[in-house]
């Protein structure tokens, strides 16, 4: 059994290493507890001239919150992939005016499985999500995202 | 007739001073002609781990191409508006492994005069815009968004 809090500080590290722009949003993995992923960010980065946070900022910290569940996913199976995203649908509900956060959940464990098992078969596997923005509690965007996952077959020579 | 290069120039400043993050986007206004706007990005400060764009950094460009349509706009027909994005659709059809461009055109001008209409006439428009990224010319991205124009009254005491 993995320890959730060690994912994410693994979480963290990685998508500050892997994207640097996460950087520049200031995200900030708030917490994760084997079912949902919580990513957080600081207004002040993501700012617009109306004092709300930019829709590009919010797209990115709420794309990135279903990309870390998959790779939450295949951590605890122990698989080495490489994710990316499909398509997404965004609907951006509210304007956004403080500090915000996105929070996506693992899909049913059946959908999981089914993930699970093509990735090992087929070198490839599909999953959608759904997540979404919350500021002050109240939900702001809501996203669907499909993402797709690549076997790594060799992890010791990709790494 | 609004000089299209003096708007180009001024939507670049427009964009940077508005939503700060753009600057850590690299973003630049390339070129608009009266129908087509052109953003770029460079890759280098969008990179992630496996050397392409961030889905994120893809996603923030060419939302802000459909932004920066409307924006012309409304500067052409000397209406002052605010720019919100409603929803939108995005498809990553291909890795970008280089600098790249968010490509957005004017709908038919039947639509845009419809959209015209119903700000002045509500108080506020709707608009369905295509857009998409390309790099090495190649299509990478899809995007659809409606974005929402809302009339400012006395553009004098918002500005």
């Amino acid at each position: 059994m993995i320890d959730t809090n060690e994912l994410t500080v693994q979480l963290e590290a990685t998508l500050h290493h892997e994207i640097p722009l996460t950087l520049a949003l200031g995200l900030t993995v708030e917490s994760y507890d084997g079912q949902t992923l919580v990513l957080g960010a600081p207004l002040e980065p993501n700012i617009n001239h109306k004092a709300t946070a930019f829709a590009g900022s919010l797209n990115a910290v709420v794309t990135l919150s279903g990309w870390g569940i998959v790779w939450c996913l295949l951590k605890e199976a122990g698989i080495t992939a490489k994710i990316v995203i499909q398509d997404s649908q965004v609907n951006y509900l509210l304007p956004v005016a403080g500090d915000f956060v996105a929070v996506c959940s693992k899909p049913d464990p059946a959908q999981v499985r089914r993930f699970q098992n093509m990735l090992l078969k087929k070198g490839l596997g599909r999953l959608e999500l759904t997540a979404e923005i919350r500021s002050n509690s109240q939900p702001a965007v809501t996203f669907q995202g499909r993402y797709v996952a690549h076997l790594v077959k060799n992890p010791e020579t990709e790494a």
